[in-house]
């Protein structure tokens, strides 16, 4: 591995080095192995698709809730099933990744068998990208969504209080082959990272992001951030959002974003709660041969791509993916926050939400 | 029955009068009998929650596809089970409505037997309400959604050509008790017939409908119609779109929107294709007691509600069938458009898409 370097200069990292520099930290935070494992297999796919969010700057909120005690260093899940296609993991308020794999290989065994199956992760702390969580069902030839509630700073459209998650959803259809359609995207206006970003630059938001805490709509990063961010697509997107929040919290027994934040200990880390899965296997539908409803599907996807300034969402990611097998260039920056962790240097402890 | 007035005056029709025009118009323009009643069931209850597009206007459209042999008139649609889990109603060509009747019970059956079940609808002329498709299973205690195909008109985010459909999604909670949330939209920014509406009155699009046949983003209703529609909320909904398109579609062996276009015939009335039902039982699901889990959704709304300016999305109906119990107003041109369907008169073979 290279040196860190000073300032934002990019030190190239293979994707091992990236694994055992998440894996280690994580080990040094006091985390368990199994959870430091999942993680760093969490952080390196998703910085191995530039998806930086959710790469290796994730591992800063994670250690923060090792630190903090919120999540469990060692509790292992547990895979239970009410039916032969309704199946539970309980994360046992551990972080979600290694629970999402306890769940998932089932998930896809019981869609593959009966045709449709749902997964319930419960008591988790869920931090990493959802496409990540359904790339192996649908790698495994399957249809799937997954659903979870997020930080609760979004108001209903038509209100300004917030009351909703930033409820992501993503769902991916197995093909093309090779680069699965798979799409994963906040069901608010934006994420509260970017309007974070858009403060720290000095920039105003776009319309129709937020309103302030008085309630009028803002262009203002801080009011945006003190008031509420608005859900995408207006009484759509809201209902969507609270699509997620009654599918990922009431349905499968957990919290709500409202609730998971009553009980939030405002470490930089996740909010506690549920995440369900939902997996449907083509083959088991009915009409037509298999391959002829994929290349149907194909034949969709090629019309929209050939419409100049149509892009498909996973697409950049797979270009970055085929990019990172050469390794991958992160911030010197980030770098050094990372190693200051281990190092015990304060610096680290920085909140960074 | 009042009589029709003439102009536009409002006739007030009970249920059982305007669920027997319905019927009595469609046999009159030779459907058969099992197809006409569940049609006028389902252009009842629409009307009855003033869902004006989905009420007794759509005789229109139904006359239509019956005089042109477009749809089956006495196709009987067939139920068959793939597994336990995965059901499929065969439409044979017929409207939709009947088999969703025949396929529903079923459904919800299976759902609360297993938790999870799905129900697929093929080679139907889908024209109904969304809402209405999955209400039955919301009132049964599940949640449930459907996706259907539709005009093809829409263009994906960043292009120009019309490549989906207005592809709409119906998801419904079976909370609060008696008055469940239930939503339902087309996933472009609006429906065609909206557009059509503001060309009629002269007025101009607002920003982000349409693109004309040039690509150029347009406000004029006429340039819109020739050119694209866009899908709601940008990316976010394009991607919706193009998962409608997917698993109404090649998931289930039905067709594309596009696919649909190529086989249309230009009637007024609807494309061929198929709908995805999903629906699960929450009573199914792990964690807690169903009624606290009820509970903590019916909080979400009533916290959603107290925001003013937040409605949830199926209070209006509600309300309006209240209303409707004492009988419905109906436009009495409508009326005599209707009427003149059954005396052969010209008058009602306009176009009216």
């Amino acid at each position: 591995m290279n040196a860190p370097g000073t300032g934002n200069a990019l030190v190239t990292l293979s994707l091992a080095e990236l694994h055992a520099l998440a894996r280690d930290t994580l080990r040094a935070a006091g985390l368990g192995v199994a959870h430091a494992e999942a993680i760093a297999r969490s952080i390196t796919r998703a910085q191995a698709d530039e998806c930086h969010s959710h790469g290796l700057y994730r591992l800063l909120g994670y250690v923060d809730s090792v630190r903090s005690g919120k999540a469990e260093r060692e509790a292992l899940p547990v895979l239970t099933r009410t039916t032969p296609v309704i199946l539970n993991v309980d994360a046992r308020r551990g972080f979600a990744p290694l629970a999402i794999e306890a769940g998932v290989p089932a998930l896809i065994e019981a869609a593959q068998t009966y045709g449709i199956a749902a997964l319930a992760i419960h008591d988790c702390y869920h931090f990493s990208a959802l496409w990540a969580d359904i790339e192996p069902a649908v790698e495994a030839g399957l249809a799937a969504w997954c659903f979870t509630i997020g930080q609760c700073c979004v108001a209903p459209a038509g209100g300004t209080t917030p009351l909703l998650g930033t409820n992501p959803i993503a769902f991916g259809w197995p093909g093309p082959a090779g680069r699965p359609f798979i799409f994963d995207f906040a069901t608010s206006a934006a994420a509260r990272g970017e309007v974070e970003l858009k403060r720290r630059a000095g920039e105003p938001l776009p319309e129709g992001w937020a309103v302030g805490p008085d309630g009028a709509p803002t262009t203002d990063p801080a009011a945006a951030l003190s008031g509420a961010l608005l859900p995408f697509g207006g009484h759509k997107g809201s209902a969507l959002s609270l699509m997620v929040e009654l599918i990922a919290g009431p349905l499968i027994g957990d919290l709500t974003s409202r609730q998971a934040k009553a009980v939030e200990n405002g470490d930089a880390g996740p909010p506690l709660g549920g995440e369900l899965f939902i997996a449907m296997d083509p083959a088991m539908f009915g009409r037509d041969t298999l391959s002829q409803r994929l290349d149907d599907a194909d034949a969709l996807f090629a019309l929209a791509k050939a419409q100049p300034g149509v892009r498909l969402p996973a697409e950049r990611r797979y270009a970055a993916r085929a990019r990172s097998r050469e390794g991958v260039q992160i911030p010197s920056r980030l770098l050094a926050e990372i190693h200051a962790l281990t190092q015990g240097d304060t610096e680290g402890e920085r909140t960074r939400r």
